[in-house]
């Protein structure tokens, strides 16, 4: 008989939360039992899951107790207080926060690119960033293929990754296009920053808060969390963040280079083609190529727009594009527990 | 007393058309007479400049005679049609399009990077496109001092560059949330294609049709002409153009290779504080960058997120913002006009 789990979310009722839930139903992943757990003003909110109602419960230390996998997405903080809690109880954690990435001693796992990391868990793995995770898909099968000396990103990134107040505040402000300057702006670029600016009719090139020579957060998070699931930390990566007034979908423009000489366009598309987790939709006659739009609510991380720079043979284009909320987030976090399953570690 | 001018524009009725009115008016450009000119189906509508009522009339070969300035923003095949036409007549002609930008005879020109190249024309002089024209305004002040091997641009352009149609489509698909993919599209990403995806909520990384190597046209254009411009036909340059749900204001993350060793961020401040017709806005600890939004009737290039590659030191990221009706069409237009005057070649 399959082995089944207990399991819990935390954050239950975020836009991180929700899509959890709907990818445990969605790939009947092998439940006895389950938990919703978010902060006391949840407490008590109605959650359907599997034609039956739950009720939210307060995330505390002790509701971790006989929990086998802990989802986690209701912020670093929450996870700094309580993966560990879990773990100490025996949960193995899959942290979609920020707080552990960067630890050497916790993988940081994309299933498709480094499953054979989660090997070394000790309690809490951690899911990549959102625009890491769709890079790293394609990074990957090609650095093995033809290896990769360079990666400069330039992304596109939909509000959904600033969570639903941010969904919220775009669609009100695309409301209001005739007095587009006064709109009123509350959540981004940084709810907690002392400056917004409106997202709708515009582009904002700030995606969480600035951090070390001039570089934001998010785009350390790329340039470091590239390097590390990559196991290359001398593979030289440079990112710029750009957040637009799209719900849902990141695109990334990446310029790349390869270490093989006089290496195809084809010879890419191949490899892309082959790649788990990724679609090939590159056809410049019939005008198809990705975009974040027609990427929501997909698995997969579609590239397209492939082609050589003419300054440079080992110089390539890739435009890529995914549901970041799924592959960037609550998709990628189930399938890693499919792989822990996989590899006999839960 | 000042010098007057017989001046003209074709494609009156257009949006650029209507920005180099405006543009007129507010520069006071020295004027003696001015015809509005435009295809039959738009002769008689009401044009109104310096207080006064003109009457649009049809562009013809004849209507040229007596001017001493045409600007010609009525599409590439009016100005293959036409622009011979009035220079044969004596007229200067300024072309906002495509059609003669790559001709080696015809200067293409802004005037802050190379207006001497006005000295060379032959009665026809070329308005580069709206995304070359803003990068290069920065980059030419940085090859002068720093020496420059290599740009990577990936760009973040306004519908407004497809014109007033795919404004008001934009516009209608945005009150339409709810209905996201089955929005109507007829304008984007190129009207006479076979298909068109909504821009509202999604990016489409196709800006003109298709050309060689799997690189659009206006991906081209960017190369082709910044090399002429900067008169650096070795010069790396590779684009990538993308279209966003913006009105106005083409945005820019640029990535550049510089051949000087051990140049500060600081040093590359210095060079764009000084460059003509360029503000630098940068100041993360304020959250001040350029945003398309805010660039929208403004006449200046903005440059902001300087920062060095930290895996390359002779690589710097910049995000360079425009008005694309105005600097990069319309204003730029008029002082190619202005700078003809000041070198009395008008």
């Amino acid at each position: 008989m399959e082995k089944k789990y207990r399991v819990a979310i935390v954050g239950a009722t975020g836009a991180v939360g929700e899509k959890m839930k709907e990818q445990l139903e969605k790939r009947q992943f092998p439940i006895s039992s389950i938990k919703f757990l978010a902060s006391k003003r949840s407490v008590g909110k109605e959650i359907f899951f599997q034609h039956h109602v739950h009720f939210v419960e307060e995330a505390t230390p002790e509701a971790f107790e006989g929990i086998d996998i802990a989802f986690f997405s209701a912020g670093g903080s929450v996870s700094k207080e309580l993966a560990k809690e879990a773990a100490k109880r025996g949960a193995v954690v899959i942290d979609n926060t920020s707080a552990f990435r960067m630890e050497p001693t916790i993988p940081l796992v994309v299933p498709e690119v480094n499953k054979k990391d989660l090997h070394s868990h000790q309690g809490i793995i951690s899911n990549p960033n959102c625009s890491t995770i769709q890079l790293v898909c394609v990074l990957e099968p090609i650095r093995q293929a033809l290896g990769l000396t360079k990666v400069i990103i330039s992304t596109y990134q939909a509000v959904s990754g600033a969570g639903s107040i941010a969904v919220q505040e775009l669609v009100a402000q695309n409301s209001s296009y005739g007095n587009r300057l006064s709109t009123k702006a509350e959540v981004l670029p940084v709810k907690s920053g002392s400056k917004h600016y409106p997202i709708a009719y515009n582009a904002i090139p700030q995606i969480d808060q600035f951090g070390e020579d001039g570089f934001t957060l998010e785009e350390w998070k790329m340039m470091n969390e590239t390097k590390k699931i990559l196991h290359d930390p001398t593979l030289a990566v440079s990112a710029t963040c750009v957040r637009l007034p799209v719900v849902a979908g990141h695109s990334e423009s990446v310029y790349i280079e390869i270490e093989k000489e006089n290496c195809s366009v084809e010879e890419v598309k191949t490899i892309i083609q082959q790649a788990p987790g990724v679609q090939l939709l590159d056809n410049p006659a019939e005008q198809e190529y990705p975009m974040p739009l027609f990427s929501e609510g997909k698995d997969d991380v579609f590239v397209g727009r492939i082609r050589r720079d003419p300054a440079n043979p080992k110089g390539f284009h890739l435009w890529i594009v995914a549901d970041n909320l799924l592959k960037g987030a609550a998709l990628n976090s189930i399938q890693i527990a499919e792989a822990l399953m996989e590899e006999g570690l839960v």
